[in-house]
C-alpha cells in the first residue's frame, strides 16, 4: 500500500507554549482530565456504562484514559476508526452505524481476531445479510444491534414490530448475535432549550423502553441498550431502560455545546472547554480587523464559527481556506501582528478530523504553560 | 520527528470503478485533462503567465501537469504546503500569503536552497523586518511581493501610496528582493452575476494598474504582479497589468463555481466538473431518503452542500459527521442500499483537505471506468 508521509507536529514536548507554531490544536490538560473525572463520578452510581465516542477525538490514546476511568470501551462510526483503535489496544468497540458492503465487513469480521468484543448495527435485511456472510467467511460471529429510529430521523428502523422483525432475523442468523438496540437521538442533543430537549429524549426513552419490552416479551433480552451523547446523557442515564451511554464530545466541549448552556442549561455546567485551536495574527489591515491563520482547514465552521475564547468584543467571521478574520468591537484592545489566538471550535469533531496532532498543554491559563505531550490524531481521515 | 500511519487508499490502480470503498475522493481523469489543457489554450496569447495554485489541489503531481501545459511554477499559501512541493520536485513556488514568525520564516529560508525561486508576501513592516531577518539568518535572499487590498477587505495595505512605501522600504533591504505585487480580489470569484463581477474586478484592474504606475514612477518595476482565481482570470489576463494569473480551482470546478454559472456566466463555460465525492447508500429509512456515508469528514460545506451528479430530483441535505441524507423529489427513483453516487463537492479546496487520495478515473462516464492512478493528497493538513 503506497504512503504518504504525515505533517509534522507544530511543537514539541517540553516546550513553552509561546513557542507553539500556528495553527495548532491544543488541549488543555488540566480541563481535559477534569471533564473525565466529571463524566466517571456523574454515572458511577446509574445503572449505566460509559462506550465513549471515539469519533470525537480519534484518538486510542484518549480512549485508554477514558477506560482508566470505567469506560468498558470504545464506539466509533467506520470500520478503519475501528481498526485504528484495536491496533492500538483497544479491545472492546462497536461501530454504532451500518455498514454496508462485504470489502467493509470482511475488514470488520477479521477484526474479531484482535479484540475482545466487536459489534456493529444493522437496520436493513441486506445489512444483515452481507454481515453473516461476511462472519460465516471468517469464521467468527459478529455481535449485532438493531437501530432504531428514535427521533433523529436519520438511519434505524422504526421501534416497536419493525424492530422486533430485525431482531429475530439477526438471532436466528447463525453468524449473528443480537445484542441489543442501538437508539441514539443526535439532533436532541442541540436542542437549545433544556425543557423541549428534556422531552425530546422523554419520548426517545418511551420508545425504546417499548422496544426493549416487545423484544423480551418475544424471548429477545437486550445486553446492550446503546445511545445518548453529552446533551443529553443524564437524562437517558436517569432512564432505567438505557445501560450504555456513547457521549463523546464531553472531553472537549465544543461553542455549540456552550451555546447550550446559554440558552437554557445544559452539560455545560459540569464540563468546560479543553480543546482549541491555536491561530496566530498574520495581518492587521485595519483598526478593528486582524486576520489569523485559521481558516477553513484548521476549524469546521458546520455548527458555528469558532469563537475567541475568553475575549471580549471580539468575534471571528469571514474564514477563508487559510484565513479568519476577527472582527474587534467598539474600543477593545485587537490582539498585534504576531499574537497568537486562543479559538473555541464551532464543532469539535470535524475540527479535530483537520489536524494530525493534539499539542496538550499543562497549566494553559497559568503563568508558564508547557507543552506536555503530543498525540496523534491517528484516526484522522479513517472515514471508511 | 513522530509519525503518524497514513490511512489505506479506498481504491488500487488498476481496479474497476465499482470496486471503489466509500467515500472517496474521485477525479475524473478526462475531464481533468480537459480542463488542464482548456486553461493552457485560454491564455497562450495573452501576456501572463499562469502560476497555478496549489491550495486547490495539494498534490506536486498536478503542479507538474500544470507545468508540462505552460504554466511557471505554484503558489500556495503555507510554507508546510511550498516545502511539500519543493521535496516533490516543483522548484518555483510563491506563498501567495503573509508570513509571519521566525520559525515559519526560517523554514521558507531554508527551501530556497533546494528551489529556483521562492517567494512570498509582505503587507507590514514587521513582516519585512522578520522576513529580512530570516533571509539574513540563512544567508539567502527572499523575493518578495507587496500584497495589497484590492476588494477583498482581507490581507494587503491599501493601494498606492502605502503600497509604495512598503516596497519602498523592501527594496533597500539588503536580504530581500522586491519582485512585484500581490492583488487577489478573492471575494469577487463567487459573485454569482457575470456584470456584477466584471465590475469589481474592474476596479481591481484600475487600482493595481495604478500602483504599478506610481511604483515605476518611483523606479520600482513590477516583475510580477499576480492575482485571479477561476472566476475572473479572464479579465486580469487582458488586462495588461496582470502578468501571472493564480487560478486554482479550473482544474476541478465545484457546485459554487457553478451556481456562477447558472446566475449569469462564467468559467463553467470552460470547465467541467472533475472531482466527485463517492459515496454509497448505508441506509433507506424512507422512501424518499437515501442516508449516504459522507458526511461533514468527507465533503466540506462552507460554500454550500455537495450536490448529487446528474441525479435530477435529488439533494443532498442534513449532513452530520459521517452521514449526508439524499432526500428524492417527487417520483423520482431513489438509490438502492449499497449504491454508489457521485457527489459535486460544494467547495473543491476544503473537501480535497479532507481526504489523503485522488482516486483518478478513466472513462468515469462510460461504459467500463477504471482506477488508472491513485495520487496522494501529499500536501492535506499542510496548514502552517
Amino acid at each position: 500500500m503506497k504512503t504518504v508521509p504525515p505533517m509534522d507536529a507544530p511543537a514539541q514536548e517540553g516546550m513553552p507554549f509561546e513557542d507553539i507554531d500556528t495553527p495548532a490544536l491544543i488541549v488543555d490538560l488540566d480541563a481535559f482530565e477534569r471533564n473525565l473525572s466529571r463524566m466517571a463520578e456523574a454515572i458511577k452510581d446509574q445503572p449505566v456504562r460509559l462506550r465513549a465516542h471515539a469519533k470525537t477525538h480519534k484518538s486510542p490514546v484518549i480512549t485508554k484514559k477514558q477506560m482508566e476511568l470505567g469506560a468498558i470501551g470504545a464506539c466509533c462510526q467506520k470500520v478503519s476508526e475501528a481498526e485504528v483503535l484495536i491496533r492500538n489496544g483497544v479491545a472492546n468497540v462497536l461501530v454504532s452505524n451500518e455498514v454496508i458492503g462485504l470489502q467493509k465487513l470482511a475488514r470488520l469480521a477479521a477484526l474479531t481476531k484482535d479484540a475482545e468484543w466487536i459489534g456493529l448495527c444493522i437496520d436493513s435485511e441486506l445489512g444483515l445479510k452481507q454481515a453473516s456472510e461476511a462472519a460465516a467467511n471468517a469464521g467468527v460471529t459478529l455481535n449485532a444491534l438493531v437501530e432504531i429510529d428514535v427521533g433523529a430521523g436519520r438511519c434505524g428502523v422504526a421501534p416497536g414490530e419493525a424492530a422486533l422483525q430485525l431482531a429475530t432475523l439477526i438471532s436466528d442468523d447463525p453468524h449473528l448475535n443480537f445484542t441489543g438496540l442501538q437508539a441514539y437521538h443526535g439532533s436532541a442533543q442541540h436542542i437549545r432549550d433544556h425543557g423541549e430537549r428534556k422531552a425530546a429524549i422523554d419520548e426517545t426513552i418511551e420508545m425504546t423502553r417499548a422496544t426493549v419490552d416487545l423484544l423480551r416479551e418475544n424471548g429477545l433480552e437486550c445486553e446492550i441498550v446503546g445511545g445518548a451523547g453529552t446533551g443529553t446523557f443524564e437524562m437517558e442515564a436517569a432512564s432505567g431502560v438505557y445501560n450504555e451511554l456513547q457521549a463523546g464530545s464531553y472531553i472537549f466541549m465544543d461553542a455549540d455545546y456552550a451555546r447550550n448552556h446559554s440558552e437554557g442549561g445544559g452539560p455545560f455546567d459540569m464540563f468546560e472547554h479543553a480543546l482549541f485551536v491555536l491561530t496566530g495574527v498574520m495581518s492587521r489591515p485595519e483598526a478593528n480587523k486582524a486576520v489569523v491563520d485559521a481558516g477553513h482547514k484548521a476549524a469546521s465552521i458546520d455548527s458555528g464559527m469558532p469563537e475567541p475564547f475568553s475575549m471580549t468584543g471580539m468575534r471571528y467571521e469571514r474564514p477563508s481556506d487559510e484565513h479568519g478574520v476577527l472582527f474587534i468591537e467598539g474600543s477593545n484592545k485587537p490582539p498585534e501582528l504576531g499574537e497568537k489566538v486562543l479559538l473555541v471550535p464551532g464543532h469539535c469533531d470535524p475540527t479535530v478530523n483537520l489536524h494530525d496532532w493534539y499539542v496538550c498543554v499543562r497549566g494553559l491559563h497559568g503563568e508558564n504553560p508547557v507543552v506536555e505531550e503530543i498525540w496523534p490524531v491517528s484516526a484522522r481521515g479513517a472515514y471508511f
